[in-house]
This record gives structure tokens, sequence and C-alpha cells, in this order.
């Protein structure tokens, strides 16, 4: 078989006008950046506001092993094969991080025969998003050391005489915004600032991913520009010394931080390998943030095409959890149908089968790792939505097996339970999918929320955690004890709850496999996303910095002699 | 008289391509990024190599001063004028910086009616370049500190039986390499990471803005894609326990960094207000680089136009020279015409009047300071080129002293000595500029270089100094002479030399104004720029690193309800 991105380059594409066009946008509604891009313009969302939406699939999976279970081919695939079948259907996905690209992953285009093409577009800068919510980010930090240099070097009353400005009083020892790099950079995670004349005062910072950026979660969940700046002036930056909040609008750095966005709020329109249409949009973690594309892809797919495809980040404790009580509320889009992908090997690694192992006909072991598939299951059908189970073949896999998981997923309450072959054989492979969501929409969804914010923090953290993960309830620090007063001294108490913990467990225990129970969730720290508008909830410790490993992809990166990027 | 941005918003444009087509590029040698920017393929260079070049007009100053003296509103001044003239002509300009942009500048697209348009386009992301090169230096960064710290972690022995890798042994007291933001950032100036538990070891660090980066340079100094992948393979990181180099090459890095910038070597097509091209490309800082937009747009443009405007940074001691010594020396286009920039004010400026009396008349003061001018002029007739000396006017300027100035100029050696009034009349304003400039280049240029490297790095900074700024001569601290012995055993001994002193004056002493004798330019470091391809000598302190300042550029900035960017 062919390297994903030389599959990736063989592909005919069709012009991206010809599938801007087919979506339905007019001339006037997008521009196209070459003949791979477009980016679509704002002004498409008054004219689609009063049309209706298509129904909205959305695809998760259980707990995510060190294997992958493919839940980015799944999407896509399972989009191919509604093209192939000659549904008007868009998949709406998240940007890569380049990150990842340059550590380990290689790149998060798809694989196989079902990728968004050109996978080395999508995987490397595609049109500059990420880079405008680094920009923008740190132009906030920027400011933020600036005006506290300058508020300190003259003093407040002479900072105002010299400025015109009225002073901040910025507690040092409460600055909140770290800085971004869309790197995997270890040595920049803790690290000392304003050291050496005149560039203080010294503090300790930090920088994060840009995938963790407030920022980028306020690009996914904006519905259009006024909403976004407005999102932006109410990012909390820090506290003065008297213990009141500094936002990004008393800064007077909102309105340039909406400008360096301005472009990135336009979703970027691909294609598929056999030319569907794909929105790619925002790329917010799913631990510290809600892990799902924006809100303004959807919106256009949604009023353009008969059937979207997204996918939330990690299982359906995380991604698709936070789809549906952070994004829905904030898009009122809700979600028609859920697809469920595992893989045989994803199973058995819960069942704690070995690495050595894994590969091997172990029906015991298969059965005893059902239980997480059982559980994530029952959680998606908790909110009303109908699940059809999608089993990510790979080619060693046993069909004994494979019946037998068919036969336990329907019989533990999926619509359906198939064989998805998107990676080998593309839309031909995941016909069968597609013809078991198109089954599962016949019945209408039942759609409704987990827990409702009004009630409180405590009580939505309770729900969560109780309801949502089965644990026997959470406990909260000392020092999370003190943000929950601050958060509802703000008059915040009544936000989502975005919850940071690890994903490789249904709890917060990343040991803890299959389906745990009477565990309580430790959560260490309550963080107030005022401008994403939810409570992140850190249960454990939540990387925000990834690094570089020993043998990290960027070593098998390069540029050939006819310009071909190669090694992604 | 509108704003900047109000000009550049409700002038009318012609589409992209459409202005490709009139500079000579086919369908397939450009692709549009909507209707008001394009990328140059690189496959239009072979086509063009072996056509004539048109005349290579370099516009440059006398040393600036707080007053701004506009040299990229002559630039494009005059490109519109020789436009207007019917005249096939094209301007190759540096990207702006977005640091400055927020700080405190608004903005390096022209002003008034000498524009390139849009301008916040221009001045804003663009296409991505400079991201794209924040993000390769800083993989390497990120890179860099990854192997220290696992080679670190392991011990080397452990390290190579793990990773399968050679290790390096980086001497973690001579890491090279900073990391870079576009943006205005004192806080990141001097830093420490590496901080916290295993994400060491810790050590002294620093940001540059992105203009800085030696990438830049060698993004603006590459001929073609395999020349920079060469370039960025010979990028000096750290060196080695044992004192022996550490390139990009031998960290496994070059390849992805070139695959990073592999859009970013693509030049990018913009037009001027009225429809001549503009070549948009690299932004490489004046005093620790070259200062000069990029070898392949000035390949692109002068093989395609009659005539080809650029500019260097700063004035003729610093631009220019380095266009003449390190840029034609790259890429072998020599210049046919200088255009120098001067205004009243500067050259009172020049003449130690104070801001208070700087628009008023005063033939005296400006005779004092006409020294400065002459200086430049014979600077640049020093390298067998001939110069035209541009007044950009402003309005209060008295007719009698512009009347004197001209004289004083042609006299003093000046092809010609013209009022530009660009800024207020776009081309019209600048017609008599471009009449002058054709009779100009009617006299073939004898263009040589003022030293030959070959001659070793002490001859020519001895040239450089005595010859170039008419200095004494030079000096080398302790450790710039212990720098220069290692350059040698590196074998780079016979690079071109590049100067970072202060611009505002012609010695490297920002209070000497006018035209200084008699001092001794102190080399207090020597720097090599492997991948660049010149050795950098820093006479005293050159902030690599702006701050933002009381009231910056920011605070004005923000995006209207109609999605306009306004405030720039």
């Amino acid at each position: 078989m062919l390297s994903d991105i030389e599959i990736s380059r063989q592909s005919p594409r069709r012009p991206i006008g010809e599938v801007a066009q087919s979506l339905g946008l007019t001339s006037q509604e997008y521009h196209t950046l070459g003949d791979a891009k477009a980016k679509v313009q704002l002004n498409v969302l008054p004219r689609l506001a009063n049309k209706p939406s298509g129904k909205f699939i959305v695809v998760t999976a259980i707990n995510p092993t060190p294997y992958g279970e493919g839940k980015t081919v799944t999407s896509i695939g399972l989009t191919q094969a509604l093209h192939a079948l000659n549904k008007k259907v868009c998949v709406c996905l998240r940007q890569p991080s380049m990150g990842p690209v340059f550590g380990v992953k290689g790149g998060a285009a798809g694989g196989g025969y079902a990728q968004v093409v050109p996978m080395e577009e999508l995987n490397l800068h595609l049109t500059g998003d990420i880079h405008a919510v680094s920009s923008a980010h740190n132009l906030a930090a920027a400011a933020l050391d600036a005006r506290l240099h300058h508020e300190t070097r003259l003093g407040a009353e002479e900072f105002q005489r010299q400025s015109g400005l009225s002073p901040l009083h910025i507690d040092p020892e409460r600055l909140l915004w770290p800085r971004v790099t869309d790197h995997n950079d270890r040595a920049l995670r803790q690290i000392e600032v304003g050291l050496g004349r005149n560039n203080g005062p010294q503090h300790s910072a930090s920088f994060a991913i840009t995938a963790a950026s407030e920022l980028m979660a306020v690009l996914a969940l904006s519905c259009d520009l006024k909403d976004m700046r407005q999102r932006i002036g109410r990012l909390l930056l820090a506290y003065d010394k008297s213990g009141a909040p500094i936002t990004a609008e008393m800064l007077g750095v909102a309105g340039a931080m909406t400008a360096v966005m301005r472009q990135a709020i336009e979703p970027t329109l691909m294609q598929t390998l056999n030319g569907a249409p794909c929105l790619i949009h925002a790329g917010p973690f799913a631990n510290i943030a809600h892990g799902n594309s924006s809100i303004i892809a959807d919106e256009v797919a949604l009023k353009l095409a008969d059937y979207v495809v997204t996918e939330g980040g990690f299982g359906s404790d995380m991604g698709f959890e936070k789809f549906c009580n952070i994004k829905v509320r904030a898009s009122g889009h809700q979600p028609d149908c859920a697809v469920l992908v595992v893989t045989l090997k994803a199973l058995k690694s819960h069942a704690e089968v070995h690495q050595q192992d894994i590969n091997a006909a172990d029906l015991t072991a298969l059965q005893q790792g059902f239980a997480n598939l059982a559980w994530h299951l029952a959680n998606i059908r908790r909110y009303g939505v109908p699940v059809v189970v999608a089993i990510n073949r790979f080619p060693q896999d046993c069909e004994q097996e494979l019946a037998w998981l068919q036969q336990a997923a329907i019989t533990a309450g999926a619509s359906d339970c198939v064989v998805s072959e998107a990676f080998a054989k593309g839309a031909a492979g995941a016909t069968a999918l597609a013809e078991a969501v198109l089954t599962a929409l016949q019945q209408p969804a039942q759609f409704h929320y987990l827990y409702d914010p009004d009630a409180g923090l405590e009580q939505s953290l309770a729900t969560l955690t109780e309801l949502g993960y089965g644990a026997a309830g959470f406990s909260l620090s000392a020092k999370a004890q003190q943000q929950l007063q601050e958060i509802k001294q703000l008059g915040a108490g009544s936000l989502p709850v975005c919850m940071a913990k690890t994903p490789m467990s249904i709890s917060h225990d990343a040991k803890l496999k299959g389906v745990p129970r009477g565990f309580t969730v430790p959560i260490n720290e309550l963080k107030l996303n005022a401008g994403a508008g939810f409570v992140t909830a850190l249960a454990g410790n939540v990387m925000t910095m990834p690094g570089l490993g020993l043998n990290p992809g960027y070593l098998h990166i390069d540029v050939d002699d006819d310009g071909n990027i190669c090694g992604l």
C-alpha cells in the first residue's frame, strides 16, 4: 500500500471553486487560495440564517489507547461513502497542530484512502489560522507585560500623567495569561521572564501549545465576528492588586487581537480524496478545552448540506460530552446520530492485553474489554442520541471476533454495528457504515443535556462526575474551593464545566481501565475561561505543552528537488 | 486628506490575476489568494534564466531621523509614476513585521497616495511568510533543547542505544540559537528556560523579533529552493563540548525547517494604488542582517519588468552598503541607479535643530545639515552608481530652501535632485522623479564593490570602516578577537561583513550627527551567520527585540461591525 502522502499526491483533485459551488456557496461567499483551499466568507451567514439544518452526525470513540482507533479516518471515510452514495454531505474537522506533526503523530488528515487532501497543506500552515491565534494570544501577553513594566517603572501616578491612560495596578503575582507556540517545546513549560536591565519586572511564566490557548476555544465557539470580538474582550488576563479582574478589553488589546484573527474566523474549505467538501476550522484541545471544531463551520455546513459529519476529541466521556454540554449550548445545533469508533486491538488493550499479544485472536480478552464500549454506548444514549458502532478494521483482525463484537454491540443498544475499511478501501470500505447511519437517522433523536449549568458549578460537577462518569462524586482542593468562590463572585458560577482529565480512562486515573466504579474525581483547580464561556476543572496534571521525544517526526521530513514535501 | 487605510480601502483594485498577467507571468506561474494577493511559483525561474534583466533602481536615504524620511513612500510613488508613464515597472519590498504595527509605527505599506494595497493585508499576516520563518526558527530551537534534554537525561551511551542516533554532546554553555516571535515583547529579551521537573537542563535564553532571525536573512538571500535547503543545513545552532559546530543539518531538523518554509520562498504579488505590480518578500533587519527584500523577488521582477524599484533599510551607510556588498554578491544583480531620499526636516535634524523649531524656515541649519546628504551622495557614487536625490516634500516646506537644496545636491554630484509629492499626489507627485531616474539610467553604471571578502575579515572591516564610514579604523574586543579566530578555523573568514551599528549616524555612535571624522568603530562581537553567508560585526548594543511603548499602536486598532479593520 502507498504511504499517506503518496496517496494524497496521486489523487486527482477537483478545483476548489467547484467544490465550493457544489456545496452551494455563491462566488461572493468564498475566495480561493490556490486551487486546493478556499476561505468561506462570513457574508454567507445571514443568507443561511433561516434555512433548515441538515442531519448532524458526531463521530466519537471509546477511551483511546496507544494503538489509535481511527476516529478521523472513520469521519472522512463515512463522508466519502455518503458522497459516493450521492448524498449532499460535508465533514467539519479541527485543524491539526504542527507540534504533533513534528513530534510523533505525523499528521491528522486522516490516513490511507480516507484523507483530506492535500495532506501536506492540512498538516502544515493551511491558511494560517493557528498562526493567527498564536499571534493574537501573544500580543495580549506582550501587552500585559509591557503595561506592568511601564506602571512599575513610573509608578501609577506618573504613568497616568505620561500615557494618559488609567493605571491598571496589575498584581504581578496573579498573571493568568501564558504565551503560546505551535510546537512541542518542553523547555518553555516553565520559564522566568523579564530578566536583565529594564526588561522587568521579573516573574515566572510559561508557554502552552497553541491548541491549549483559550483563544482557540473562543475561535471554535464564536457564532460570528461580533460574538468573537466580545468574547475576546472578556478574556481574563490577570487580577489587579485589589483582586479585581483585568480583561483584554480593559487592557485595550481586544480590538487588535480581533484584527489579527479577522481571517482566522473564516472556515477553510478543502476536500476529501473523492472530492466531498470538508471545512477545517479551529483546533482546541479536548482536555482543558472542549475539543471540537468550530460553530461557524458547522453552521455553514448544516445549512448547505443534508448530512454533516464531525468528530469530538478523545472518547465519548470527553469530546462528545463537551460537544453536547458546551458546544450545543452555544450553537443550538443538536446531534442527530453518533458514530462510536472501536477496534479489536483497543478493546483488548482495555482488557490489559500486552502489546506483544495485541494482534492475536483472544475472544475472552475482547469480551472483557467490551465493557468499555458498552459504557460509551450507554453514555451516548443517555443524551438521547442513536449510536452506530464502527469497527475500524485492521488486516489481521479475526472474522469470528468481528462477528461477535457486531452482535454484542447491537445487543448493548447500538442502532447498528458495522465493519469499516475506509483506511484500505476509501468510500467503498465505508458504504455499510454510511447505510447504517442513514438508517439510524430515520429514528429522530431525543437530545437532552446531561446537566443544567444554571444549577451552579457544584451541581454541574456532581452530575457530570456521577452520571457522566459513574463516579462516587468529586472533591475540591482548598485551592479549587477558593477559586470557586472567586468565580461565583465574578458572576460566572453558571457557566458549563469543561473537565480536564486523562482521556485514557472514563475516570480521572489513566490506570483505571475498563469501567471503573466508586472513584472520586479530585478537582485540583478551577479555571475561569470567561472568553470561551466555560470553567475548566482540572482533575490531575494536564500537560498543555508536549515535548519532543527521542525519535521525533521532524527527522524524517524534507523537501525533494521538485519542491515536494516528503516524510509526513 | 483621508487616512492611509481609507485611501487604501476606497481605491479600485485590479484583480490580482490581471496584475500577474500584465507583469508577464503565465497562469501556471502564480496562484491567486483571493483577489488581492498571489504567490509567484518557483517554476517561473528556469523560464526566465536566460532573459536579459531590466534596470535596477535602489532607493536609499540619508541617516534616518525620528521624523521619517519616506523611503517606502518614495519607492512606491516612483513605481506609480513609472507605471503611469507606461513603463513596465515592478517594485520589490520587504514584508512589514507585526511588531512595529502594534507598537508605534502603524504600518509599512507606504502612505497617503503612494501605497501598496490592501494595506491591512500587507501590515498583518499577508500570506504567512513571517509566521513560517518564526515557526521554522522555533522548531530548530525546540529540537535543540529536546536533544540536549534527552542526551543529558540518559547520558550519551544510553541515548544512542535508545534512539539509534549519534549523540551530539551539545555544550549547554554554548547554545547560539534564540527563539523568535513577531511581536515587540520586552519581557522575552532575557529569560531562563527549562525550569521545573524534567524540563531541563535549565539555561538562559532569549527571544528576538522574527525580522532578526538568521532564517529571515536566509529567505532573502536564497536563489532557489535548493539553495535555501543548503543554507538552512549550514545554520550554526550550537557548539559541542569539544568546540566543534553543531548545525541544523547535524541535528536532522534542516529538512523539516525547509518544509515549513516551502511556501514562504514564493514571493507575494500585490499592487500599488494605481495597479503597478509589487513583489513583497522577506523582511530582514538592516542592522544585524542586510535589510533588503529577497533575491528571488528581484530575479522575477528584473526578468519580467524593464524597471525594478527596491529599497534598502536605513541610510546608504547601512541598507545600500549591504545591498551592494552582500546581496549583489549573492544575486549578481547590480544596481543601475540609486534614489537618495531626503527631507528638509531631516537635514535640519542633522544640524541639531530641536523638535519645536524643525518646521521653521532656517537656511543656515539646512546648509549645515546638508553635509550628511553630501556624504551619502559621495558614498553611493563610490560604488559607481548614479544618484538622483528625491526631496520628499512636506506641506510646510519653504520654496527657497527646496530650490537651494536642489542646486546644492546637483553641485555635490547628484545626477538630478527633484521634489517628490508622492504622499499627497501619488503618481502625479512623482512624475518629475520618474523622469529624472529615466534620464540618469541613460548613463550606464560602473558598479564595483567596496571591498573584496577574499582579503579576509580584518581587511573587509578596515575597508568598510575607513572607506565606507570615514572612520580612523576599527578595534576588536577580546571576545571579538576570539570569535575571529573561531570563524577562521571554521573556514568562514572570507564571508562578507554585515555591520550592526546605529543607523542614526554614519558612525557607530548615534550622537555623532552630520559627518563625523576620526572615530574608531569598536567591534564588541563577531557572529557567524553561516546560513545567511555573512559575519555580523556588532558595534555597540543592537536591540533585536523591541518593546511596546507607553501608548502602543494596538490601542487604536479594532474591527468594525462590517468586518473592516480600522485604526491601522
